[in-house]
């Protein structure tokens, strides 16, 4: 037998419960980073890696944009690629990531090579352009749903890095500040169009599979940051 | 041995002459719809089927974008997918193409649910989707320079259907005037992509065979209507 659907209540609570118990905010590296216990170059490393992650969400975007058939819907996701590719009058989201990187110390062109990713950062961060590629709309945008999460972890983020990381201008933060309200406005929207989407239970489980998998990959991301230690 | 790369000028001009000797306007069903010997109901048919290869552009031109790493490139074809589906203050091209179709008398159901497209119809339609997705960056944007030949297509289909099918309202010629300059800056913006990317005569081999193929695809989407038939 089929078990019945979710109610939309009961669904939302899942994904955000399912979500926010594995959500990297509790990696022991993000916590250290949050108590300000990361060395310069462990930052650094940080934020070299993470930039390959960066990089890759104007592609699952882009096949997120191409699983649709509904001009309505592509309209509001295209929304998502100007935040991070920039527009005529902002400079978009991996420009910003990249002043985070120069206000770190790391130079550019170290950072755009992405020479400094490791093998298993790189694989975490492909593997999630690869879910997307093969995932049906609903889950591929289900997987997205970590944005839910994203504000609170970015106001954190921002309060522990100019509390403990002072060397790093303030102004290389305004990625983070940007992505407070963004972020907010990107998970309630993919929250509801999973919810009104997703109508069996099948379909919400898979949902839910969907979040899980992607909290792993932000995880795995984490994980191989902190093994590969400080990359020079 | 591999031969000398093509000069800029040659591949252009490659490019141009293999293009504009297969494009769809040489189509007997396009000379016959310029010449004003369509009956209502073939012009019809042709806006029905047509209208499903118009539904895989924004498709197609979102896999192009996630087969590119540069920003700067996905934020300039990105205006493509705008083109298309619309923004803020413009219905978009898929909305033109819509109000096209109900000033020749199609019912907007009829055409959304894509009931009157036959099955070779949208064989090809799907085979361009298909293509796109599997070809390289520079093989795809190719496949795009038909709309080198675009404008000049506009151009004497507007004057046509002003003076064989008076009865299709002015107002729904829209999509087809709005097109001239844009597709005139697409294709001149593609080729210029093509020309610098494609770097070996292999490469350069490719990406007209890749032209070639979207001719044939264009073509075929035309047969397949021209068989058909009118379909009620």
């Amino acid at each position: 037998v089929t078990a019945a659907p979710l109610s939309a209540e009961a669904f939302t609570s899942r994904l955000r419960d399912e979500g926010a118990r594995r959500y990297h905010d509790r990696h022991p590296f993000h916590v250290r980073m949050n108590d300000g216990d990361l060395t310069p170059a462990e930052l650094r490393s940080w934020v070299t890696n993470r930039y390959y992650y960066q990089t890759r969400i104007p592609i699952k975007d882009a096949l997120i944009l191409a699983k649709s058939d509904d001009p309505a819907f592509r309209r509001a996701w295209r929304r998502r690629l100007a935040d991070h590719d920039g527009d005529d009058v902002d400079p978009g989201g991996i420009a910003r990531w990249e002043a985070l990187a120069a206000a770190c110390g790391t130079s550019r062109e170290a950072l755009l090579s992405h020479a400094g990713v490791g093998p298993q950062a790189r694989a975490a961060c492909d593997a999630y352009v690869d879910f997307v590629q093969h995932a049906p709309l609903v889950e591929a945008v289900a997987s997205s749903l970590t944005e839910c999460f994203a504000p609170d972890l970015m106001r954190a983020r921002i309060a522990a890095w100019e509390r403990h990381y002072p060397w790093v201008a303030t102004s290389g933060l305004t990625y983070f500040r940007e992505r407070v309200s963004r972020a907010s406005r990107d998970g309630a929207e993919a929250l509801r169009f999973v919810v009104a989407r997703a109508q069996s239970r099948d379909e919400q489980e898979a949902c839910v599979a969907a979040l899980v998998r992607k909290t792993e990959i932000l995880w795995q991301l984490l994980d191989a940051i902190q093994a590969e230690g400080a990359a020079p």
